[in-house]
């Protein structure tokens, strides 16, 4: 089993990394970081770079293909070589995945009309614009689509996929190896429960937000 | 501000990546991957590839100094460079910090004496060799040592430390961009209440198993 998570300029690297730290311990799964071109791939602020070991069109037929989120993905939207390469992947793949706004990624390459999905709550309402019905869901499968809300909701989306390919010991496995046990020490992680203000605040700073 | 990440073979990824996420949105702070040497550094399944800016020798005196850990922990126990490092940083530290069994190499470095720390549920114990009081929590501040538990620990730890250094308004907002709501699929996060079966299984495959 081939495991490709994409990367692009300005994604959000825990929404690679969270993901990858679950389903790279599938056994026998071989995980494979795929670029545009190959070499490393600089974070959205700049100071992270995680390396991209193969170019797209080294891997044509993974079986499941993950599609982080960040900034640059709104650069990526008309981006023919990345919209062609997710069509082609998801034409033979068994799972075709998301985390963030990564499923607006998806949505563009029209892979998800008429699907049941999430996103960033920022970009939540955006995946309408491309057939898709959102929800607000951390988790969202529909088919052999998962889609996960922000950033860390793809080690959610990571144990339950795990979970549904290699069974639930596999998965309550990998959540014990890395003590997945979370006790964040605010409950400000989805915008009905952080203080309304704060809320707000992003709205209004949204790279979303109607101009 | 500067916050440095020390990068070495076989680090596990997601202890990394954690709390940089939630970091490195501390306004005015400047993250910086350190390594013995530049250049990408393979995590432990060999898969993923962080890229170190620096060499530690460019970075003598950050604010905060993070640590991962990872199978790769074990090779740098005796490693002089890495450890006059970590003293040497930790004489100007405002937060020393650990993730996972970076704790370890914390405490090989002497740094640990007398304090009250935690690690990866399946080296805990293994810090009263340093002179450490191990914990079962999964955040330990102690001073300015603030360590966490095992791999995914580190987000939680990252936004304890955003609390204490930019408010609870700031982690806040870090908790809700990040979307950190977490929503395990199982919960078997901690050898408390994982299946006791699996917690056996992994106590006996473990690398600090008696032999």
């Amino acid at each position: 089993m081939q495991i490709a998570i994409l990367l692009f300029d300005r994604f959000t690297a825990l929404d690679a990394v969270g993901p990858y730290e679950t389903l790279c311990r599938l056994p026998g799964a071989e995980t494979v970081f795929v670029a545009e071109t190959p070499g490393p791939v600089p974070n959205d602020s700049g100071s992270l770079s995680l390396v991209a070991t193969k170019a797209l069109t080294d891997v044509p037929a993974p079986d499941i293909v993950v599609v982080p989120g960040g900034p640059g993905q709104s650069e990526q939207m008309e981006n023919p070589v990345i919209l062609d390469w997710l069509r082609a992947t998801d034409a033979t793949s068994t799972w075709t995945t998301s985390v963030c706004t990564g499923s607006l990624l998806l949505g563009a390459a029209g892979l998800l009309r008429g699907r049941r999905a999430t996103s960033h709550w920022l970009a939540l309402e955006l995946l309408t614009g491309y057939g898709a019905e959102p929800t607000g869901e951390r988790v969202v499968t529909d088919g052999k689509y998962v889609t996960a809300a922000g950033v860390s909701s793809g080690i959610d989306m990571g144990l339950t996929l795990l979970g549904r390919i290699g069974g639930d010991r596999l998965a309550q496995s990998v959540q014990l190896l890395t003590e997945y046990d979370p006790q964040p020490p605010y409950d400000a992680g989805s915008p009905e429960k952080a203080p309304a203000d704060i809320v707000q605040e992003w709205r209004d700073r949204s790279r979303f937000a109607a101009q």
